[in-house]
């Protein structure tokens, strides 16, 4: 019995930054966020969610978005999250060549983050998905709750697919799909993103999971198996303790590149280099970070 | 794009109270034990591994074999690991109707354990199975380091395949085949279940994963896309913190059941009484259980 083939080489996009730092507890000083950045880079990412400009008021952990684009915006694999126009503009004012926009699938996720239905903020979104690209700028749209949403349980791989549709003939450059509370199966992975790979052959797809119940790698392999070359991870699992009410769990980089590479899968990503990268943060975070590839790293260097 | 089949239901062989209570760092009292085995069934399982014959000099954890076969053996499905003939006879004396013996494929790793090269265990062994078979006892053969050797690295697939084969000429009813430092990757877990479950059509084939380095749920993934339909996990995932050193991080069966059941395949193992079984032991550990399933079953009771 044959096995489905896996790809040879796949792209990691470090969300650590971004999508990690956004969900600890603490705010990590701006210098030592521009370190950390700089140390990933320095690991071999090609491709790295650096910051958010979402409202200071709720996401305090990114109200220094601004400087961290100043300090760390060259990269051409520079990617800032933008929660709206202001986002937008702010961010396209600081340098950004790559934005990333982010919606939901589920009308009660959105409604709930954003205060819109699925339509209100699709149809909020598309105007500026058409202005930058317009702008010549990278778009990646974030979609949240892609498997499974917190209020409304199970979401139809139809809606998914829908969305994705819509937002790619918006011209998004790419979709990164995720399993927003880490519930999906392997089989569900599996299936969502064969669909989406032969659905929308035009535009780039990343798979976002989270490891909240275990699966993450699961996912990704079950992934590999669909076609997927583009993985969304967190450095050093940043993003929230798995076993915290609502934590989001992220899949850590260090751990997914681990296993890619021992499947003879290239990264282009450093392991040693990337632990030390999680190094330079991890003293300024409310936890210790728990991934077993980092621990192990820890060890080494203590004994 | 179709998924590999997987099979619609599946075995699960509890190894807590024997493979977990043996690596946990403290003793269990053996009333304790009887309660968690007999919460264990009432969970629903129909084989499992209770105790242990080894020396209570090395393993005072097992110290109470004979007193928990008392208690707890009368279930048809109980196995008894035994890890030489005095331990086989006193398995049998206390009335037990299956045997698990064990034997690694690396010599280093059988001349560490047992200070034997792994023919010369080998050749101890076969005697024992065909006394056992001759008994009409059910024989389980613990396979390890099926994958990875902690001294010598990787293992050929054919040596294993090869110890496998000898071990099933010799009769016994099934292999569980470890991995037993979590080192091995879905693509190696596929490929050597699909090439045992081709060459060994006779014998029962349960595989054996340890989370150590977080691929234990992607391993059983795989391995259900290689045809394995028998899975060896470990309540509470009892048997060593993944984080210590040399921890052997046994797959939390809670977890393995939770993805099992999510991706539609059968176990007859209910996850509710499974998580009351996991309360009856944590209690008397020296340290508290990290699995996601039964961490959010704790938060539950506690709110």
């Amino acid at each position: 019995m044959e096995n489905l083939e896996l790809p040879r080489s796949v792209e990691i996009i470090e969300v650590g930054p971004r999508d990690g730092l956004q969900n600890e507890s603490n705010f990590v000083p701006t210098k030592v966020k521009a370190a950390f950045i700089e140390a990933l880079w320095q690991a071999g990412f090609k491709e790295m969610e650096i910051t958010s400009f979402v409202s200071p008021k709720w996401v305090p952990q990114m109200g220094d978005a601004a400087e961290v684009i100043r300090l760390s915006g060259n990269h051409p694999g520079t990617i800032v999250l933008t929660p709206n126009k202001r986002g937008i503009d702010t961010a396209l004012a600081s340098g950004a060549r790559a934005v990333a926009v982010f919606i939901g699938v589920s009308s009660s996720f959105n409604q709930k983050n954003i205060n819109k239905t699925t339509d209100e903020a699709l149809n909020g979104l598309i105007p500026h998905i058409r202005e930058l690209k317009n702008k010549g700028v990278f778009v990646r749209a974030c979609i949240s709750t892609a498997f499974h949403c917190p209020y409304e349980g199970e979401i139809a791989p139809a809606d998914t697919i829908a969305l994705c549709k819509v937002l790619a003939d918006a011209g998004v450059n790419e979709l990164s799909v995720a399993d927003t509370i880490g519930k999906a199966t392997p089989q569900e992975s599996f299936s969502l993103f064969s669909l989406l790979k032969r659905e929308l052959p035009g535009v780039l797809i990343a798979a976002h999971f989270h490891d909240t119940r275990k699966m993450a790698l699961a996912n990704i392999y079950a992934s590999l198996q669909a076609g997927v070359t583009r993985f969304d991870s967190s450095a050093g699992g940043l993003g929230g303790c798995p076993f915290a009410p609502g934590a989001s769990g992220n899949a850590a980089t260090e751990d997914v590149v681990y296993m890619l590479h021992r499947m003879g899968i290239e990264t282009g990503v450093d392991l040693n280099l990337l632990n030390h990268a999680i190094s330079v943060v991890e003293p300024h975070l409310s936890r210790e970070l728990t991934s077993w590839y980092y621990q192990s790293y820890k060890k080494e260097q203590h004994s």
